[in-house]
């Protein structure tokens, strides 16, 4: 099967010929039809996998083509998706109280094993959710990591339907994140960086828009009553932390981007208005699985550019300019 | 002013002609524009009213004509409902926990105090809602307890997007149940009797829907995986309790409708999938001003029936009957 | 090694020689030390065990023999408790929400398998709980069904340190239950009949006693204020259900006794103060591992009546007569 | 009356005699008996009270002495409390939502009204507490800010009993956080700055003791498990920051102390453990007065040095000096 990898930390994507793996029991081999390239991606590439070669991509999509032994959940020919979370322990602390995405084995896609910039993927059986026939293939690999991240973010918030949410940040993540909260009721705001963004952040849903190039951002929110919850899509830590003051008492900012800066949040504007700053981890593959449903159901999509596998380096280095709108879709035929 | 009133238990709806009341302390005088007409206004018709002659009505929308002393959050012509939250205490322990619409005083318009079915209706300052511009009276009416009540138990019942939530009941309340529960992004399941409602509950945003007489309501709801939430718009005991094995683990049972007869509910569905079943009040004035913002931001709209205030009795006698599709409304000129 | 089982539905217990089973891939031998009987041991011997002959008992301590294959988290000779959960099947809907007590599967201790009436148990690896050194195990044994129970039910509860929670029944659970709810900080009410087990009640740690054969419980509840909670141990579907008036507003009445009859709930009771009635299913092998912590750390214990496994007949019995004080537990040399 | 003051900002507190106030409307007159002295009196003399000259003072306990026009919920001669939360406007938008300890107005006691140095307080019949007659009132004073901060924070903390909970500090609030961390059956963790204030934590009931000048506290919280809750009660930011690793998955590091520098916390360390960081505000005259409800309950108590108000500036001084073991009283005869 082909595959791209990083042979070593710091080099280039390269091509490969592999063998099909073994299905270990308990695993579950995936033909692989679409595999994302998110911004994490460049953790492999940094060498911050956990072995060389790497085969990198933690969005993918696909059909179940083996069933490894002990395997009967899935069947052959299933349409699955495999994201972020690469499967749980079963036996640490926070796998006993069923908190998978807290295992501290920490089990990642394309980092602690190889993941879907290939032809085929292994992986195990509690990692694959299943993909509802409404969806492309195309459009589930993303839903995999950008979506589930928002969607569950925000299904986890405790913020009411009706309630003031604003997202922040209108890239991969934030693309999908506004369209999830105008759907599931939220008075939804987009904040993002110029007056030009606006309209299409109308489109997706958004009932406001904050232009945090000339706007005070917090004062904004404060018009509209204060937000619940800002969804922090982005990497810039400032960026956050001045969001805090716009929030409603006891409104909480969701952290999702990590940017590498700590964030410096003021203790007045937390105690005074008994606000919060939390970080959330994306889901587990049943929370992908619910992600992909709510997206079928409702119609929230991610917005892609597509390259074959064999363009993979391009597509890669595409995503890395910031200038894809919004998510690098990789596909295999 | 013109009012209709019960002059006692037991007797027919009457006019009458009365003095426009003083504006006490605290209150705010309202000119109705539109007032709702409940089944629970068989409540002062049967006697329950705190003492007669008692004008009922406890779904109206008006603009504010005069303001009491200390009353500053208000303004005069500013449009405004009230519902069937009459005011808190402000002393009791509810209250001074926040939880005014457990206040043990029962302020409850149109039962403790003069309602909505005349020209003008006298409410204390915190009964009420603001009505956004977008909503035209005859809807806000409804919504003043209809709509809150359904809408509040939703965004109350820890059911996040996506989840499978059932609505029992087609009449006025679950005819904008099943419309909330569509627009904060639940899977939406109308149950009602007969198949001819099918077409009307997807209208209104169903996803599915399941024909009572028919069916068996817990083995359909299981077959869409359980629901996490049953909203119980009808007043049938029987018809609550045989959803209960229908639930998901951890699913709930909210209660809104009241029959007579108490519910019969097996501890072994109870316990074996870590099941409930809740009472929902309605709402607090504020939760009814978040429930007309809703309907503002999404589209939510009760279906009614009009009549002018001089027909009250009919419009009552409509209500009455079941017929009505799906709420009355008085109108007043 | 030695067994007590029964043989075939609505058989006396009897002594038998088995062999030492196979361990079994992710499954763990237990040496037995004690093995609580608790009253749902009446399931296996009416027939509702899932073959025959079952060996009944799931109130196991006791220490790990031998590891099967692929279980690295136990070490041999590590003491270990096995309660009524008897392992997760990992693959269904619940499970992969990690709501394992949920499972779908329903594997329980000496019903779907061969349970503590022995001298060694097979049971699988995540079905184990840590026993702190500070636990005797024939103290150890009740709390991994009675205990977890009751424990699991009270933090899991909502109640807040200083609410009023209240424990209806004084057995084999209650007992627990008043201890347990105590030691959280709760306002401790017992609830029971007759005078005579006042005393008791209060050494127990409750703060208040309503003797329910000469009170109106509802009323002596409302007394203090309501209750935030009532842990419902009993099996009397009567003495439940007359407790919900007695709940303040938002209180909950929770359901572990499984009676057979149906709870009869007013609508009214739940509607009008918000009030609801939930079943609480035990708990996982962790829950109970937590419980057995929390028992070492503040000095909850049972209190047990032991019988030799060689008199479990014995036991048995003293356990149906509803005389034991009040949990019967079984020793093994 | 005798009262001490701050005349204007950043002068010495002085003695004056005033008329006794008017008793306005929903207004109560209290008969001081004891005032505790909080560091938060910094406030009112450094300039930041609403007018001056200016009473210091909100944490004060006594006997209604008067009641205003429309008072009907207090009696004369009634033992109750004022702490920070100086009354709610009812009619702000969380005041609607009963959130009234967020109130935009922010009545404080002692900083924009009169506080406790005195011998009688004016106070909104909304702030007043009711005080246990088994506290005496130089022990119900600090529970009225030192001690509903902490409880309130803690109960609200989400963590159930026998989760790991630390304090961070042990001075007037951590004194007091710990007792009722223990109380409320958490395993409970003090850090504090030396080896010596171990044996008193102990005696305070912590299970644990961290001595954060010779220890890396959040690896020393990682051997217990990783902590559910910190309850920061000191006003180093950077002492505060560092525990954020020692918090277990989805803990959360409460602050309640307010440091004058911005936390810094990573995004990796929320992100990874889905941690949050959150602030929460002292609380209502009805969580104080579940404060004391519960300090009578359990045996809490705070430890305190008492005054005369005639030595009210010594006393003020020993506050500050940051060696009072661990509240100052003022005490009124
Ligand atoms: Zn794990
Ligand atoms: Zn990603
Ligand atoms: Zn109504
Ligand atoms: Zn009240
Ligand atoms: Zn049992
Ligand atoms: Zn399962
Ligand atoms: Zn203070
Ligand atoms: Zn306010």
């Amino acid at each position: 099967m082909k595959v791209v990898r990083f042979s070593a930390p710091n080099t280039a994507l390269e091509f490969a010929e592999y063998d099909l793996p073994d299905v270990l029991p308990g695993h579950v081999l995936v033909k692989v039809a679409a595999s994302g390239v998110c911004h994490s991606d460049v953790m492999p590439a940094a060498g911050m996998a956990s072995s060389y070669p790497r085969v990198p991509g933690h969005e993918v999509a696909g059909t179940v083509e083996t069933l490894g032994e002990g395997v009967s959940q899935w069947s052959a020919g299933q349409r699955v998706g495999v994201g972020w979370f690469g499967g749980a322990c079963f036996t640490c602390t926070p796998c006993r109280r069923g908190d998978f995405v807290s295992c501290i084995v920490g089990k990642v896609t394309g980092l602690t094993a190889d993941g879907g910039y290939a032809e085929y993927l292994l992986a195990p059986a509690d990692a694959l959710a299943a993909v509802p026939d409404a969806l492309a293939f195309t459009d589930a690999a993303p839903l995999m990591c950008a979506g589930v991240t928002t969607f569950n973010a925000l299904r986890n918030s405790g913020a009411r339907a009706g309630d003031v949410v604003a997202v922040l940040g209108l890239g991969g993540l934030g693309h999908l994140g506004v369209q999830f909260a105008a759907k599931m009721g939220f008075e939804t705001v987009a904040i993002a960086r110029g007056a030009e963004k606006e309209a299409f952040a109308r489109d997706l849903g958004a009932h406001h828009y904050i232009d945090s190039t000339i706007n005070d951002v917090a004062a904004e929110l404060k018009k509209l009553g204060g937000a619940r919850v800002v969804l922090a899509t982005v990497t810039d830590a400032h960026a956050m932390s001045v969001t805090v003051p716009g929030l409603e008492p006891r409104g909480q900012l969701i952290v999702v981007g990590v940017p590498q800066e700590p964030l410096a949040v003021s203790a007045v504007d937390l105690v005074l208005g008994s606000r919060s700053v939390a970080g959330h981890a994306s889901g587990t593959a049943k929370d992908s699985e619910d992600t992909l449903r709510f997206a079928a159901l409702t119609g929230v999509r991610p917005m892609i550019e597509t390259y074959p596998l064999e363009k993979a380096a391009e597509g890669f280095d595409r995503m890395m300019s910031g200038d894809a709108r919004f998510r690098v879709v990789l596909t295999v035929d």
